[in-house]
């Protein structure tokens, strides 16, 4: 789909199914707002889904997309460039911690090379005894380009590679929910693409490039201040106009960062929640929502990367993360853990017996 | 089993399963450290299992210890002391949010009556389309007495008391990882009950009333104040002293907070991982710990309770919390949250391929 007819498809959460599900929560047979951020994160799917009780969701998917770095070449990161590669190689044969978090909750696979600089080997066979037991891997090819420019040189793409990478994500997003996945969840491979992020989360929020630029994978400091230069030079060269997210993805972004902005997108038209992962996800979400403000309805905060970067975006799109325990992995797997949490905010409103019906008194005065 | 026995049962965690557990952390395909305190909690339940990987958590019970306070008669609640009884009839109906958690991650539901004041009606039978998905909730009685004593007035309980609640609590840890349940999950429900709580928390750690008396289910400025009073007055009165745990629960404990503290010992004597929930649990893991240092190996720290005295018993503890929402509901539902992470953390560990196994590169020297 275009990537304009998309946008104009989505819309606020609906207020009189989250008045539902606020008064719901109000006669459930516990105390008032005991289930904390729970319980407002039901409010919100009851809002997207236009109904109360939403659905709980029931086939998650995530899908990583994968792609390659210019920047690179910078020396941002110690990691080779191949690694990208490998580590599709790697989701495709069940091996990393993307597919145990899945398999855990019984979430599919889906990775999507939007522009790996590093042909792909044919993927290995899963083992049997993990692709018993649930769900399936698969790799889908949305090649926009063999990896992006550097961006500390020249734009990372040219526009029409961004709006391309964007209805990559869009498309990804609408063939899963034709498929049936009621929940989506955003994972990303990429080596260096915390530089990328680092940069768009500047340019969306204004923030300065040393609040938002991280260790990554685990940098030391001398290729942490080398970093945070290269952000810096980037956004000097570029000057990124926020008001223009498609021009700043292509200035400073990447190719993953574009497909998972148009994934958002695809999936808040979709009206199915998105679960978003780290830093990557959140950079991408800054750049989704400066194009459709309503798109937060559709997100879920699924963890707080340790990224510093992470933290500055869901700040500024007002997201509140479910879990925090200290992830810098990327893959989707922060995300993936958070995906039991929503399924067990919606559940109460599904589930939970009223005082009337279960015969539970409610509170009065306490008096000695 | 006699709790003497079951103490001395209790053993460090396995150092070299966890050192095999952190030299395969660091060969995994992903960059060292990422995981965050996924990590460390891997890690840690290899030690508790004494092999690396431990077993990945299949067959979880949450145990909701359930009685009354004579204490409630000091008005430290607005809610009636008959709500622990309906709130029981509830658990067993399925119409708890426990329940509807316990259901989300498949975990069976075992409310165990250890002083519930008001007369139990015959359990209403579970709605089939609930009970069909899975699990079962049953109904234990391990009475001990009908409630307790005022605290602020007397004694909650004798210490012969006290002893037959923890035995009681050991018992019920026993019996379930008999049966099969290698993941014990604690719940709690007692109208009153965060008052003796927070007493036993201030008693173990030292910290003022104030400083670990909370809202509990929401109680407004004036019904605090009482309650902060009466915990202060018990205090007091009691003068426990932290190096007699069994004379602490006794004083100014409750029925469920010193069975929990039991269940805890139970758990950690059989070497099975005890997921604990919010304040009630967090002070019955301090009197579980006074006994048996070692049982902190054991333990894992749900969630954090917006109630402030468990966030003083967890630092006291040093225990961090995996799940961090806001919840004060009690009933076991934050630490019923956290299962899935906890399996996750192990999946690790079992699923996870090694840079060698999988031909990904590691990381050498980022160079420019």
């Amino acid at each position: 789909m275009r990537w304009e007819q998309t946008i104009a498809a989505i819309e606020p959460l609906d207020q009189a199914a989250m008045a539902t599900a606020r008064e719901l929560q109000g006669r459930l047979t516990k105390p008032a707002g005991s289930l904390g951020q729970l319980e407002e994160l039901a409010v919100q799917l009851a809002g997207l889904a236009r109904r109360c009780p939403p659905p709980v969701p029931a086939r998650p998917a995530v899908a990583i997309f994968a792609g390659d770095h210019g920047v690179h070449a910078q020396g941002v990161t110690p990691w080779p460039q191949e690694v990208t590669a490998q580590m599709v190689a790697n989701f495709l044969a069940g091996g990393a911690v993307v597919n145990a978090f899945a398999r855990q909750i019984g979430a599919d696979v889906i990775v999507v090379d939007v522009g790996v600089a590093t042909p792909l080997d044919a993927p290995a066979p899963q083992p049997a005894e993990l692709g018993r037991e649930t769900g399936s891997t698969s790799l889908w090819s949305r090649r926009v380009r063999s990896g992006t420019d550097d961006l500390s040189q020249s734009p990372a793409m040219s526009r029409a590679e961004a709006v391309a990478a964007i209805e990559a994500g869009i498309d990804v997003a609408a063939r899963l929910v034709a498929d049936g996945y009621d929940c989506l969840i955003t994972g990303d491979m990429g080596i260096a693409n915390t530089t990328p992020a680092a940069a768009l989360v500047a340019a969306f929020t204004g923030a300065e490039p040393a609040a938002v630029t991280g260790r990554g994978t685990g940098i030391d400091d001398a290729t942490l201040a080398r970093k945070t230069a290269v952000v810096a030079t980037a956004l000097d060269r570029h000057r990124p106009d926020p008001a223009d997210p498609v021009g700043v993805l292509a200035a400073v972004g990447g190719l993953e960062h574009a497909a998972l902005a148009g994934f958002i997108l695809g999936g808040a038209a979709a009206r199915v929640p998105v679960i978003i992962d780290g830093l990557i996800a959140d950079s991408a979400a800054l750049a989704a929502a400066a194009l459709a403000p309503d798109v937060v309805g559709a997100l879920v905060a699924g963890h707080r990367s340790a990224e510093p970067g992470a933290t500055v975006a869901l700040n500024h799109l007002g997201l509140s993360p479910l879990v925090d325990l200290g992830l810098r992995l990327g893959e989707g797997t922060g995300a993936l853990l958070a995906v039991p949490v929503v399924c067990g905010a919606v559940r109460v409103l599904h589930e939970v017996a009223t005082f009337d019906s279960a015969g539970v008194a409610e509170k009065g005065t306490a008096a000695p």
